[in-house]
């Protein structure tokens, strides 16, 4: 099915690492496969709106990482290729809960120099999505844009969240959506109790708060409307790498797609999320993701409504209740 | 709204422990307060079917635990008073993640001989819950109904999954239902990925697993049918002790009260099963579960409907996909 002709697509803007990753899971093991959170978003996101990739990778990322962002039709001019190596991550999943990670080695390389300068075009860009990286650099994009994108989007880690936590809260209090993982959002918060800790947060500025669960999926906190997305229950695990970064990618190429921001699209925007979320950790790197046809994201979106759909009781009762109630 | 004249509520009947719960947590702490899990499961089903408990407690167990039961309608007639002193749990919930508790003190007392004999009536019940005991118990209860029920249901524990598991494989042969934790799905199936340990357990006999997933709801397996059911986001948890032997009470108390055992049906029944242990962990012991309103009930399960609701993209497109795909 085409869009409508007439309906243009908004601009997503992505900045963020693209990296290698290196990762051993109870499937089998891969060495320096195209990896990062701006790169799972904008694979992802490329599904269903135009994106752009502001990055930095080093002299030995291969033409073949270059191809596979760019078959999927992500606007690469705003990809730095920098002297040095390019940002490497290993880690290793738990045979006994693939969910369970341990992180090997960090080298940021290149990564550690990045300092995002936009184009004219992408200053110019409708939705924005800040991937996780230093806040100060996040704000510093957030200045470079001519206007304020109809949306912008951020995500953090624990890491800055305990290290750099007054930056951190100059980013949140600008942004539309903070997506955030069930630790990042109870330690963002001080507050054990997710649906409080979600609150909270909603209160130091973002109208909408997205709590990724990992395999048990999300929950979009959005004004006082909860909306709960189950994750796709998979037989086939390979690895998990970036699937909270497809997650946010669905969920943002929804939302530029549609320009959509009602609670309902937002929904529904959480649900393309999950789907693309469960390609991605069916195999390795992107493997699965960056070659998805429109009938497999069809198919698997009517499993993730068929996973939710609940019917009335019959006979007109709300529910069931004795007569003692 | 009356249940329709002519429609008769399904007998169902509970075997499990009745017990007094020690339980420290973040909100508080209580002694000796009424658990068990065939408490729970009954004060939550009385709501929806007419409830029979059989189990034992000790001289100790004072009027106002029977009256607590006996004021939900619960038939005691199955309730043995035997001499000694009731079976008392003692635990402690984390600071951190109220989700994660410690057990201090198990004394089984009076529970250590409960030998199950069921009457007449009981014998001829339509709906059976056998709730965690010995599996060589829950074998004979069955083999003393007259009938084979419409619906047996069963819960275990990781205790008798690993230490009787031939007798267990017997009684999870014959039954329609199990309901198990994650945990307990892994270590039964041999399994570490959810969805297929499910699958095998269904292939060990019941047509449903009904997998209790805690802050993280519920998911139910049906045949190849999956029905994700979340937990609704509680700004208040007090203590979640009885939290799954309340969603089982509310779950199969649908089932009864309807006698729907169709997907649809089950369904729904997860979404009361929902509810109700939402209820339970708001307050200590069953203080908020065996004081609920009829308003009180239909207004959280509408809120639950809300949790899921997914409406289709406008235009009629399934998904708004770039013409890329």
């Amino acid at each position: 099915m085409e869009r409508d002709i007439g309906i243009e697509t908004g601009r997503l803007l992505a900045v963020g690492s693209v990296a290698f990753d290196s990762v051993e899971t109870p499937a089998g093991s891969r060495q320096k496969a195209l990896g990062g959170s701006a790169a799972y978003f904008s694979i992802a996101a490329s599904y269903l709106a135009d994106v752009s990739l502001v990055g930095i990778v080093g002299q030995d990322f291969g033409d073949a990482h270059v191809e596979t962002l760019r078959s999927r039709g992500v606007d690469l001019s705003g990809l730095e290729r920098a002297d040095g190596e390019t940002f490497h991550w290993s880690g290793v999943y738990s045979t006994e809960d693939v969910n369970q990670r341990e992180t090997l080695d960090t080298r940021l390389n290149v990564f550690a120099d990045f300092r995002p300068v936009l184009s004219e075009a992408h200053r110019r860009s409708e939705y924005l999505f800040l991937a996780n990286i230093d806040p100060e650099l996040q704000l510093d994009v957030l200045r470079q844009m001519r206007e304020r994108p109809k949306v912008v989007a951020l995500d953090s880690m624990n890491f800055w969240i305990e290290g750099k936590r007054a930056e951190l809260d100059r980013v949140v209090r600008e942004v539309d959506m903070f997506f955030v993982d069930e630790g990042e959002a109870r330690s963002c918060a001080g507050e054990a109790n997710l649906a409080r800790a979600a609150r909270r947060i909603q209160a130091m500025g973002p109208r909408v708060v997205v709590v990724k669960r990992g395999e048990h999926g999300a929950t979009v906190f959005d004004g006082d409307e909860v909306f709960a997305a189950p994750a796709l229950p998979l037989e086939s695990v390979a690895d998990p790498t970036g699937a909270g970064d497809s997650f946010a990618g669905g969920f943002m190429g929804a939302i530029a797609s549609t320009g959509d921001v009602s609670n309902d699209g937002l929904r529904r925007a959480a649900a393309v999320g999950c789907v693309f979320g469960s390609f991605t950790v069916e195999d390795f790197s992107v493997d699965r993701l960056s070659s998805l046809t429109r009938e497999e994201i069809e198919a698997r979106f009517q499993e993730f409504t068929e996973l939710t759909r609940l019917e009335p009781f019959e006979g007109g009762a709300a529910l069931p209740l004795t007569e003692l109630t």
